[in-house]
């Protein structure tokens, strides 16, 4: 299977999606429409902080062209005292997130939705809704959220015994901690922020969905999972799963953010009230304000070497914003910071923190490159300190198959050390850099390396046979990334047939098996190993029928280039049978051909990256320009590397924003005073040159083709590699994201 | 199986479509949209019979908000002398029936097609398409199309040496037909005529169709097989059949006509053309004049037998008319006519006649209704003559187990008498009739029987366990009579759970492995057979899982009420794991729990129906009215008794209308002249009786639930039944039919 002489595994195919989406005909989230169909909208709280008294909505209800209005006591009740889990969520914090139970939690909250036969009824509906808050002290900032006088967001919180803002704690250990730092030659310890950032999907969110007046439900909605869209619903809602069938639209950008639901559950319980379909539709403002952005953070990290490099002891203090309810990922920086470099006493720690935000949501990697900034930044300094290459004192310190990792598991292949050769060996580390182009400006080059776990997780495929001998697939997953295409590729490898003959479909919740999240860099290597066991099934039914028609044992044929062949000792007894020679035979030889497997996939191997920047700042000004990035990964096996690299490039791209340019603006009152992309300043194509990808393909030896996973790995290490480069560029290190002009003039300014 | 005490076998349960349906959320073929979709109109011959000279669509092309303009020659080729088939259809004359090709054949025509921006853009454009017809002689009833001084449809077509409109013949034999009736005490022979008659539908023919940049096919129509219009798409436009799914509508009857496809391929090539999703709606005219009817026949029956009422020899001669192109169903007649019975010595012969009508296409029992017509007529007219009754009659000529069927098969279960014993049972057949009720009012009672093959052939189902431990199931058939309230049964039952947890959907056609056409009474029979198969391997699976957790065997375990129980040595030793229990360890226990099976099914034993009939005739108005009706069917299970019901009454209306009601009515030019529900007279409510279906139940030994097909056995016998008891009231005998008012009165005149 690691033959690289494949002929569709690898190759840049055309991809399946690709024609509808540059003619406008893919259907996104927004475009699907029900007869008789109204439309919702839903009221959000003017403030960043109240308790909610009470809500009347009938001065709402009484409006002419109003149907149904919904406040949070339409939905499944989940009291405070008792978690119900799905995956990571919980449920408890999912329902207050998609409408305010007890209190009002940041400016933007739903508070209550209404439908009605347009938008503009809807909302006029909405402020017609009589909602009586008490107003009370709001706290945005981690550093004022974790002060002892903080207004308390949740007084079921404790820490240590007290009222806190501090919802979860997690805790790794390896070692002994003060006995490390104690053989240290050299101690480095900083403190370091970066800004929450929203994941800028193009496609809002969005849906509609029908409420049946038997109880049957259909969503049409794009998110990250079908199947989450199912189970979320069904929960909120009380509705079985089996009689909701969630129907993923085309995904106009997700980046883990579509990983819950906010609207579904809303939406279906105006349709039951109204007895119409409803759909709704968020504006840019409403997706800025109120859905996930990646927490922002507060670490502090302190990493003790010897002098010849050698890390003997790394300490993280990690807290992560969770916005108004609990669920930072915490175990991105926790597990993550430390998890490739094998240093035998760690202590790792992360804070969940609440303050009055939007919830945060799953952002690629969540966690990963806040820990990776502060991590990477101080082993910078302590290569700086001890004269030693960044990369060399990385590759010292590399992980090894067999060590275990602080997160629990114990490494098989570790290929990070294959990433920082990439990048050593690559034209860009050598070039030379004229670190004073020019007068005001200067120049600089960083490196920084990135972990992240990967997952494997379930996945469903079918491979059917058509009647015309060739090969339909249906996954279960939303294709955010590419997993059409390199699943076709997959599908035409195995069945030996032109990538033409394969189309490769996304099913519905009621029409494939279970299919867990796109999410955790999984969707590749579990569907990639699903479709091939699938392949294996269908193959295996191909041989039988022509070991029948042949009157040989199906031992004694194989499968080549789309055909069945007698061999052994039967070897050129019969002609060959074609899989359309095959398929037109099916009826007559037992039935359509096909094959279905589901499986909770084991294996997937974590990814490691290594990233090369190079950055020029325009001292007065204050303006950091990338100049030049090269990013090195291990995928494993770039099944389709256009999309391989796409991923790696997308995630450069952002850690870019996070770096230089993304944040949130809050006013007085909390309420977030940039919430568009005009104002809210994600990189555009102007702002970026080609990031050069270089795939580094060491098989992953648990996969069926090698695959590793890949979209998550590329954000973790950007932060900073462009930190680094700016320090290497002005001789002064940045501990606070985004390093924007004001930042940067200030900081100059200082010396 | 076999065992009555199951719970939900054999239930009234709600039916799963119900609530869309009466609530107006169902969504039928018309009932589709797409952004930026355009309309499609066709342009239809207003000649019977005409040459194609040329076709100039330049005008039309050039018209504003004309979008594309296709005519045959847009279309794959399919040249006279080499047949292609699909199953039962020659994609020769599907292709010229889509579009005329050579020759326009019958009024109503499609001879070109146009897309617009709107229908009334496009039904403008189709004015300005000049077509060069030359005119000929138009031929329309069989006695006239097979005349030698008759107008030729195709000079391809030779019959006996000469050009004909005889497109092909059948003959099936049995013993020596000379020898059998030389040895007949009684000869009876006489000559019958059906007419036309169309299937009703209340859902005009319609598809909206998406044909995207990359060539990839969408198609929403209703229809009776997903399949089946993705197949002849394929076949009629070369696109491969991975390119296109084809997404089945709710479908407003089909009855056999919508098994073939009429606009989806000039959809797709309009699509193709424009680069914009096309929508076709007929108009009921449209459906009328040029979808395809039952065919009407012209038949010589000529049975002999002895004086005790055995039969010894059956001679039939069956012409049939196929409309403008080959292809009625001959095996209907040829085959069923006599089958039922043990008679040594037949001679069957069919003929496949064009004329300058709509192509036909299959209606409930293609072609058995008329056969069984003139049969049962005959057998009726003997036993009078004999003296015997004509119930006991047919029950000492019954077909036994192990006798061979005329058509080739061997018998395995007859259940023919048992059909019969339940109407001489019935009340209704001993209830006294008054002959003579009032002055001009005439009352008789007839009785006759039917038989239909039923069919076996491909399904695909697919069972998934849903997280929250309920069951979805994908079959691949569209729902014409109830298959998903079937199918729900059968999984509860299988699955021991609550049948509100079961979900049947129906998958499209890149979503669930391959399944023939919902036709051939097949979709019940052979679906319930897949589903079992696949709740049996869902079964195994959960028996694996609750196996592993115990550490017992996994054959130690059974399943019961929806629970896996420890079975044997180990009763009672563990507590029973639920389905949610095991649904919700899924995850950890291998991944998530599902099968597909596909299979191609055999096994279903022929249908046998027997119906008793009061008429009441008015002499003078000519006016027949039926009193009662009672159709005891062998149905093998009930699955769902109500849609048994449903599909036996529905059957016998139908009858209803052909025996007494329904017929075109052509001008001199060949035009229908009566096409719209108001002219062309099906029963309505009001002019029948509630027919009671008498369900008679021997479970097929072949059938996991003993099932056998349902729905087309029930057209076949009241034909008969109803001339028999119009003869039985009046003392004439009806060779032709409908026995409408002006036949009636003509024929009280002639006495």
């Amino acid at each position: 299977m690691n033959d690289m002489s494949n002929k569709w595994i690898g190759a840049r195919t055309i991809r399946p999606d690709g024609a509808d989406k540059v003619t406008g005909r893919a259907t996104y989230s927004a475009d699907n429409t029900m007869p008789g169909m109204i439309w919702g909208k839903v009221l959000r709280s003017p403030h960043a902080h109240a308790v909610i008294r009470s809500i009347d909505t009938s001065k709402a209800e009484a409006l002419p062209g109003v149907k149904a209005v919904v406040t949070a006591k339409d939905f499944v009740d989940f009291p405070i005292d008792k978690s119900v889990m799905l995956g990571i969520q919980d449920m408890r914090w999912m329902a207050r997130n998609i409408l305010a139970k007890e209190k009002a939690l940041f400016h933007g909250h739903p508070v209550a939705a209404v439908a009605a036969i347009s938008e503009e009824v809807a909302a006029e509906a909405c402020k017609l809704i009589e909602v009586d808050y008490e107003v009370l002290p709001h706290v945005i900032e981690i550093e004022d959220a974790i002060k002892p006088d903080a207004p308390i967001l949740h007084d079921w919180v404790r820490h240590e015994g007290k009222p806190s803002n501090i919802a979860g704690t997690m805790v790794l250990k390896a070692g002994d901690i003060e006995k490390g730092f104690a053989e240290a030659d050299i101690v480095v310890e900083r403190t370091f922020t970066t800004r929450p950032v929203h994941q800028g999907y193009i496609e809002p969110h969005a849906c509609t969905v029908s409420h049946a007046a038997d109880g049957r439900v259909t969503i049409w909605s794009s998110s990250q999972g079908q199947f989450m869209v199912r189970a979320m619903t069904s929960l909120l809602t009380g509705i079985p799963q089996s009689n909701i069938r969630a129907i993923p639209a085309e995904i106009g950008g997700g980046f883990g953010a579509k990983t819950i639901v906010y609207l579904e559950p809303v939406a279906v319980m105006l349709s039951k009230k109204s007895g119409r379909p409803v759909k709704i539709v968020m504006t840019r403002d409403e997706v800025q304000r109120a859905t996930g952005p990646a927490p922002g953070s507060l670490m502090t990290v302190k990493i003790g070497a010897k002098k010849d490099g050698t890390l003997v002891a790394a300490q993280g203090t990690f807290y992560l914003q969770a916005g108004g309810l609990p669920g930072s990922p915490l175990r991105g920086p926790v597990g993550c910071s430390f998890a490739a470099y094998a240093i035998p006493n760690v202590l790792s720690t992360g804070y969940d923190v609440v303050s009055n935000r939007s919830k945060v949501a799953a952002y690629r990697a969540p966690g990963a490159p806040h820990g990776a900034f502060a991590t990477e930044s101080v082993l910078d300094e302590i290569a700086e300190k001890l004269g030693l290459d960044p990369l060399d004192m990385r590759v010292r310190n590399s992980a090894k198959p067999g060590d275990k990792a602080i997160y629990g598991a114990t490494f098989g292949d570790v290929t990070f050390v294959e990433t920082m050769d990439a990048i050593r060996k690559h034209p860009h580390y050598k070039a030379p850099l004229d670190k004073n182009p020019r007068p005001g400006v200067k120049r600089g080059r960083g490196v920084a390396s990135g972990f992240w776990y990967n997952a494997g997780g379930e996945s469903s495929v079918q491979v059917n046979i058509t009647e015309d001998g060739n090969v339909v697939v249906t996954t279960g997953h939303p294709d955010v990334g590419g997993s059409r295409a390199s699943i076709a590729n997959v599908v035409a490898e195995l069945m030996g047939i032109d990538h033409s003959r394969v189309n490769v479909i996304i099913g519905d919740t009621q029409t494939i098996g279970f299919s867990n999240l796109t999410g955790g860099s999984r969707v590749t290597f579990a569907s990639a190993m699903v479709a091939t066991a699938s392949c294996e099934k269908v193959v295996g039914q191909l041989k039988e029928r022509a070991a029948k028609i042949w009157k040989i044992d199906a031992e004694a044929v194989k499968w080549e280039d789309g055909m069945a062949l007698p061999a052994g000792d039967n070897a050129g007894k019969f002609p060959p049978l074609s899989l359309k020679e095959l398929a037109a035979k099916a009826n007559e030889m037992g039935g359509p051909i096909g094959a279905q497997v589901q499986l909770n996939t084991t294996g997937a191997d974590p990814g490691y990256a290594t990233h090369c920047v190079d950055v020029e700042v325009d001292v007065d000004l204050g303006i950091i320009r990338v100049l030049r990035y090269t990013a090195a990964q291990d995928v494993g096996r770039a099944l389709h590397p256009s999309y391989v690299e796409g991923q790696i490039q997308g995630g450069v791209v952002q850690g870019i924003g996070w770096a230089l340019s993304e944040e949130y603006l809050y006013d007085k009152q909390g309420r977030v005073d940039n919430a568009s992309f005009l104002d809210y300043r994600m990189p555009v194509c102007s702002d970026v040159p080609m990031i050069e990808a270089v795939v580094v393909e060491i098989p992953n030896s648990k996969h069926p083709q090698g695959v590793r996973g890949v979209g998550e790995a590329p954000i973790v290490p950007p932060l900073a590699a462009i930190a680094n480069a700016v320090h290497d560029a002005l001789g002064k290190r940045f501990y606070a994201l985004p390093m924007s002009p004001p930042k940067v003039t200030a900081r100059m300014d200082e010396a």
